[in-house]
């Protein structure tokens, strides 16, 4: 596997300095589970009570870590609870021994912890389709209960790396009825090489107290708006995985409370923001933003057809306001268009309406838009109420460069 | 526009040499739409009563000519026809003016011709946005008529060329009771430089007398597993337009004729496949082929989610047999799919089965295939009798090149 060490250009300057949420402890260990010299285990144990939801990859072929999480959420619980994760190999196409590794590493986990076996949660990273060296998981658990600390989250956020050029953290604070709630989360993705995959494993945190039912339902809203409104190149991991833990730690019931809900969506949009913004080979992240259409699920189409475009995020790339590119994107999305009643607009530039160039357009207005790093493309398709707004990065030599020039 | 003047390394050694098709004849003209010192007009006139049917881009932002096409289209007459095809610019996204140009382009056309503008079909592909000069274009038709001649069919296939790194032609001879029909086409795309379209246009002549309703039914039966079974990139041009025109002049009626219907689906393969071995930056041609799926539809799905992956393509760059990448692909399809069912071959080396890697698996074989330039993958699903073959091309430096580096 090759080592790609230079950061991205859009990485933030530093890690975040993430509150400790109580009832949540880390601890990581180097198990050389692929790498070498680096941790590669982190394990995280929530405390008794805690509401654990979770969304995951819909892939067909999603890894055998997945589909056990899948089996063991949805239930409100009194127990303690753990997640367990490696980065190195992804134990996905790994056959039945896939399901194997997750039942021996849950049995082990269980054993030393003291917790229910439905109440571990696991999630693998890395390369696909060879067997998951679990002994050598296994062999670091003892160490890894022993050694839980709340102020160790970002050694979580590395020790989950894969290809990612830098460590993504996110927080907020809530005020709930004069008492503070906390959140912090962590995520990786999406670097990848051969033969390791796009995935994005995201874990956040509240010392908030949540319903179960209603955890999982406002999950799944703010996924639709934050992690599955980017794409970096339309491939999807076998592995993907966002879970959301409420300790209650802090006294307060935050089910259904606005202002939770927004603080909650603000870190979500943050972490997925870092995701796009570590795209492999990205040198702009690119906002999309889709109004007027048919309804949100045309939008949410007419969004992903322009981000996911190579044509549009190769011009992008060249800094190329190329609004014709954006126009066939609209086209051959299958959702709904009219081409006499849709704009489009690069940053603050109208740039074509009434199915042709605007009037007021000089193309040196758009070109300085698209010397940002920050790109901005806003479509009206003037036919009705359905907007959305997802994320992208453009497409460079830089792609190709890791997933064509390095041999696994 | 930058010029690539390089040929692809996938063009075959020579033009083919067509015949000339009896009752069809081509001129070409350098009108200056937008290119200097080329042709790019080409005019080619159908005898008296021949069958015109055609298949055109579902861009709900297609062109004026497109739509124009789409309107005249499926009526049968005794009349002859012509077909008007200019390079430079699409007359795509041109407002109300794109209509206009159509309707003066026509109706100078009929009069010079005297052909009725109902048998008068256009085409246009380049530059999108900009106005059509058709005064340019329409200051040429008198000469393209008077110099209309049966053996220039490679002019014509030069003349609609836009960034194309070769022209395309092919052709077959039929025998239908001991008389032989002809069959001879022309293809251009899908070279693409901003802001130009991966316009593919098709032009194909037979002979044969045909069934306007049958003729149409069949090229719609064989645009399916040929042209609408290739992609480069996964854009849709908003231009994209094919048609075939039956003149009878052999006296032989082919309607319904499985030999005819084999020698077509021929020339239209082949000309499919040249498309894709001009794509941008190829250097390999790669056929996916999708057995056992659970319907023909879920083996297109399958198909083309493995033929646009952006991740199989670099890794096809990069000669890697990357395998786990296919799994990606299957899985995120949305079509259905078996994990332990499913099993990978490239080329003949069976890879992956029976939800893992191959115990008989030998990296250095598959590498060996993937070191080829006409690289095969083949899934089976294990699920039904679906079944799908697409092509596609590698994504290399070379399209981010094209469409990244060059400025309009």
């Amino acid at each position: 596997m090759a080592n790609i060490t230079k950061v991205s250009p859009m990485a933030p300057d530093r890690f975040p300095n993430l509150p400790v949420i109580a009832g949540v402890t880390f601890a990581v260990a180097a198990a050389g589970v692929k790498y070498q010299g680096r941790t590669d285990v982190m394990l995280t144990e929530l405390s008794a009570g805690t509401t654990v939801a979770g969304v995951f990859t819909r892939s067909s072929t999603r890894s055998a870590p997945v589909r056990d999480c899948q089996a063991k959420l949805g239930k409100a619980s009194d127990e303690r609870a753990a997640i367990l994760v490696n980065s190195g190999n992804s134990n996905a196409f790994t056959g039945h021994y896939g399901e194997t590794s997750v039942s021996e590493i849950v049995a082990a986990l269980s054993g030393i912890t003291d917790i229910p076996v439905d109440r571990i949660f696991t999630a693998s990273t890395g390369v696909i389709g060879e067997p998951l060296p679990h002994d050598r998981i296994m062999a670091k658990m003892a160490a890894l209960h022993a050694d839980q600390n709340a102020d160790a989250i970002e050694s979580a956020a590395r020790a989950i790396m894969t290809t990612d050029t830098f460590a993504k953290g996110a927080c907020a604070d809530v005020d709930i009825g004069g008492q503070t709630v906390r959140i912090a989360g962590i995520a990786k993705g999406s670097g990848m090489i051969a033969p390791d995959m796009a995935t994005m494993l995201v874990y956040i945190f509240t010392d908030a107290a949540y319903d179960q039912g209603a955890l999982q339902t406002l999950l799944g809203e703010l996924t639709d708006v934050t992690f599955n409104a980017i794409t970096v190149d339309s491939d999807t991991s076998t592995s993907d995985s966002l879970m959301l833990a409420a300790t209650g730690a802090a006294g307060v019931d935050a089910t259904g409370n606005e202002a939770f809900k927004a603080a909650l969506h603000d870190v979500m949009r943050d972490l997925a923001h870092q995701v796009v913004r570590d795209g492999e080979g990205a040198t702009k992240f690119v906002e999309i933003r889709v109004t007027g259409a048919a309804s949100d699920a045309d939008a949410h189409v007419h969004a992903m057809a322009i981000a996911n475009s190579p044509l549009v995020k190769t011009a992008i790339a060249g800094e190329d306001p190329n609004w014709g590119r954006v126009v066939m994107a609209i086209g051959k999305s299958g959702a709904a268009a009219n081409r006499d009643l849709l704009s489009i607009r690069f940053g603050d530039v109208l740039v074509a309406e009434k199915g042709w160039v605007s009037p007021t357009y000089r193309e040196e207005d758009a070109a300085a838009h698209m010397k940002k790093q920050d790109i901005v493309i806003s479509v009206d398709l003037g036919l009705g109420d359905g907007n959305k707004t997802v994320w992208t990065c453009d497409l460079t030599h830089g792609y190709i460069e890791i997933n064509a020039d390095y041999r696994s």
